[in-house]
């Protein structure tokens, strides 16, 4: 096999209560990157389709994320990428995730597979590390894993595979802003008081409880963000609104995707999670602002070989 | 019925990463509650063994708790209770819990259960309050319960029973110092950095996923403290040497059990439980600090009638 192309999805990260470590993978919506091995040694972006990212392999995270694996491995060939971007950067989906750990995927297929998640998910987090100044496995590893993820250790690879309960859609609707991550986490509180954390770290609990015995009663009991969201929602147009629109649509929670802008709101049927990208259209309209919003299943494969 | 006798045993909370919030029910060590009905009105307290505890109503948690009961029904009779105390106070292992919920339990069964396990939980708390001065719940659920309880909301009640896998089973240790839940909660910061926070609610998570895997190595992982431990391990002697002990002797974690001075360790084995009990306390004898220890198995049933 000399070529490969694979489809990298999105992915929904924090979730309210599970700032940096929790994530969930989306379907459909994500970057398609074909690799071709090339007679030349190391890496090389010969082509991104849109958002005038950059093709220097030093200044993208793909690029980045592809050099990080090389390093561990000696090869006397290289490998040519092409990424078409189905993710605006900024967006709070994981576009850069996406282009990461799809390309560490597709090199790993390329090479006959030597490693495995955990160190694909090491390789892709260079990436991450690249545009957010630290390292994160919250995006890469919904990715790389499929279904829900928890990062216990960053430092120790530990991350551990949730359950997906059976019939669990998401609704994903971003207002047209760029929110850049890096501005994003400037507005969060760098301390926090033990009470707070504890309600916070109870609510993470109780919502892992929910993924192993499908209470949606809990896990909308538990989707709560006293800490990050306050600040967040002051960046996103319309935050409050949309939430309370969604759950007044059936939603079991709503909150902030990752750094936002996208809000995601979670429904117990594709029916609710179309209902609640119907009304959350609606209202942006009213007020004049551009958006762009789909519903998503919980995607438990993951990034995938497409050709 | 007018009279009932039950066993209401000690608990196991905080647990490293579940501060305030986590606990475990604990096995034959705990309080002998015996409750008569009387045709006065109101509760009484006629004796209590040991530890020179208030057998005044409005001082003692029992007393507490039983009025906190009275004031949502209507009796034309009341209650006398006896308590034999198993649990010192200031162990760190419930002492006031096990007998603010074994009274609230036992007038339940004498009335015909007019109340449930969360119901009680309610009353049974205001004795918690009464000792450590604010409400928590997560000594008396694990009793009320059984097995292992994740407080998620003490305002709204909102409390879930956890999965008890087969065969964990506890070392408790206990130095033989007095140590009041009032003093060890002074100690606590009040303030936390986020990523602190980040790490110890990512540990909670791990290890509630642990629970319903049975994944006793990320349960290993997860049962870490770097925010409380640290500073309450000053109040207690050898702490560090203890646990040292414990791990070395096979056990999956160990650490302070509530707010100590109990330390607990679990294992995956009666064994290894009672290897650990016997090293630590050998190595107690040998710094000649006095000491109580045992193995529990995790009681999954809580609170219950002995006749």
């Amino acid at each position: 096999m000399d070529s490969i192309k694979v489809f990298s999805p999105g992915s929904v990260t924090n979730l309210s209560c599970g700032y940096d470590i929790l994530g969930f993978c989306l379907d459909k919506v994500g970057d398609t990157i074909t690799v071709t091995k090339t007679p030349e040694k190391g890496v090389k972006i010969s082509s991104i389709d849109k958002y005038n990212l950059p093709t220097n392999i030093n200044q993208n995270v793909a690029g980045i994320a592809a050099q990080a694996m090389m390093k561990d491995i000696n090869l006397d060939y290289g490998f040519d990428i092409k990424i078409k971007k189905g993710i605006k950067p900024g967006s709070g989906i994981g576009s850069s995730a996406a282009s990461s750990a799809g390309v560490v995927f597709a090199i790993n297929k390329l090479i006959d597979s030597p490693f495995s998640d955990i160190e694909l998910i090491r390789f892709a987090m260079e990436g991450e590390k690249f545009v957010s100044g630290s390292y994160h496995a919250d995006n890469v590893s919904p990715i790389l894993l499929g279904g829900f993820t928890l990062v216990r250790s960053v430092k120790d690879l530990d991350i551990i595979k949730l359950p997906n309960p059976k019939g669990l859609i998401a609704t994903i609707i971003r207002p047209e802003i760029e929110l850049k991550t890096s501005d994003s986490r400037k507005v969060v509180k760098l301390k926090v008081t033990i009470d707070k954390m504890v309600q916070q770290s109870a609510n993470l609990a109780a919502f892992i409880s929910s993924l192993y015995t499908e209470d949606y009663d809990l896990m909308s009991n538990s989707i709560v963000d006293e800490i990050i969201e306050p600040d967040r929602a002051l960046l996103i147009p319309e935050f409050y609104n949309i939430k309370d629109i969604s759950i007044k649509s059936g939603a079991i929670a709503c909150g902030i995707s990752g750094s936002g802008p996208a809000i995601f709101a979670l429904s117990k049927s594709n029916k609710t999670a179309n209902v609640i990208l119907n009304k959350v259209s609606s209202h942006f309209n009213s007020v004049n602002i551009n958006y762009n919003g789909f519903v998503s299943i919980i995607n438990s494969e993951g990034v995938k070989v497409i050709d």
